[in-house]
């Protein structure tokens, strides 16, 4: 085989892979919040049935947003490059060390996002589809925690003004697509919880969240009303 | 109202709640990997409708295994436990920290979990109990999502022998329930799967994990089989 001369592209920087609508919104709002240098990549949906195309489905073996190029690194699952941009790239900041007293605070609400809430709310809208009725046992069993879980979080945002304490951390950037973007294609109402609906507006008033959204998807406002509309 | 003189219980030394065949057997397996000093606290579920007994709701809001004690704190939530107890209690250990080369291995494979697996395992079983027919579109394409998932985990332990890397860390102490225990109540088969197979007779094979299956429920062996059985 002949050897390729060709000059080698350099190693990419940061890429952030965004797929519209999607939860790889966190990791530009968290880009934005730490004031990394990124770039970000923009993928719109398929217009058949809203799935990701396929040129976002190689970038990773289970083609799932969000996913980030960093050189020779390609990494996905949200918590996942949360942890890591924190770390390499951001100092630390935007996480609760060890040693400070709201620490477990920060560690409960940082995977209660993918722990707890995001699974809860799919799993409601998916046993939604299949049978709405009260006769849908697993169902109901399903909106009863929902109610539970979304007391507990509003109870919270009672008590702080961001989820680990006064002061936004990853935690927040974790939680906030579950209650605004995913109500796009999982609609449910959130009049019932005034403290979460005080927060989404506390977060939409963020310079960086409103950059991160405005590049995410420019064509759509925030959705942090209490109903979601497009 | 009377001041109360009796003497008040010492604030309790790390407690973990461990409810019978539950997730929060990973928090009994780490502090046996850790080979911390702790208390456990065993609770049966209740033999009506196999869920948590009122005194284990009445640990945490949310009610949900696992839960630890340690002091005045009672913090829920798998991964947030383990990364309390990792660097509260085990000076770090099990963790792969920045600057090692697979510290984004760890992060990917810790935060897939729970982040991807286990509501992927949830979400088919919900979806069957409903409508286990051809039919049921969302069960068919969790389905499709369940065999790519696992067969990126089967390739996964055909290169290394634990998730992150050769030795096991908290990546493979959030995963195991997920492929064992779990299938006591939600089933499946991974014959196909050789690699995670033997990647769990490997597992087994682990003084701390029997250890600590032997101490969270000394009723039954662990599922590492093809096939669960009770």
């Amino acid at each position: 085989m002949p050897i390729d001369l060709r000059p080698r592209p350099p190693r990419s920087a940061l890429t952030v892979h965004h797929l519209g609508r999607s939860q790889s919104e966190r990791i530009v709002w968290l880009c934005e919040e730490l004031d990394l240098d990124y770039e970000l990549v923009r993928y719109d949906r398929r217009a058949d049935n809203r799935m990701a195309p396929p040129a976002y489905k190689a970038l990773h073996p289970l083609g799932a947003a969000p996913v980030i190029t960093d050189g020779d690194l390609v990494l996905g699952e949200s918590a996942a490059i949360i942890e890591y941009l924190i770390e390499t790239h951001g100092n630390g900041r935007l996480a609760v060390r060890r040693g400070e007293p709201n620490f477990a605070d920060y560690l409960y609400w940082f995977h209660f996002a993918n722990g707890t809430l995001q699974p809860l709310i799919l799993r409601v809208r998916s046993l939604e589809v299949v049978d709405p009725s009260s006769k849908n046992a697993p169902l109901q069993s399903a909106k009863e925690r929902f109610d539970l879980v979304f007391s507990l979080l509003d109870q919270r945002l009672r008590e702080t003004r961001y989820l680990a304490g006064n002061e936004l951390t990853a935690a927040d950037i974790m939680t906030v697509f579950s209650l605004t973007t995913m109500r796009l294609f999982k609609p449910y109402d959130l009049s019932p919880w005034p403290s979460i609906l005080a927060y989404l507006q506390r977060i939409g008033a963020r310079a960086a969240y409103r950059r991160a959204m405005q590049r995410s998807d420019p064509d759509r406002t925030p959705v942090l009303g209490a109903v979601a509309a497009e």
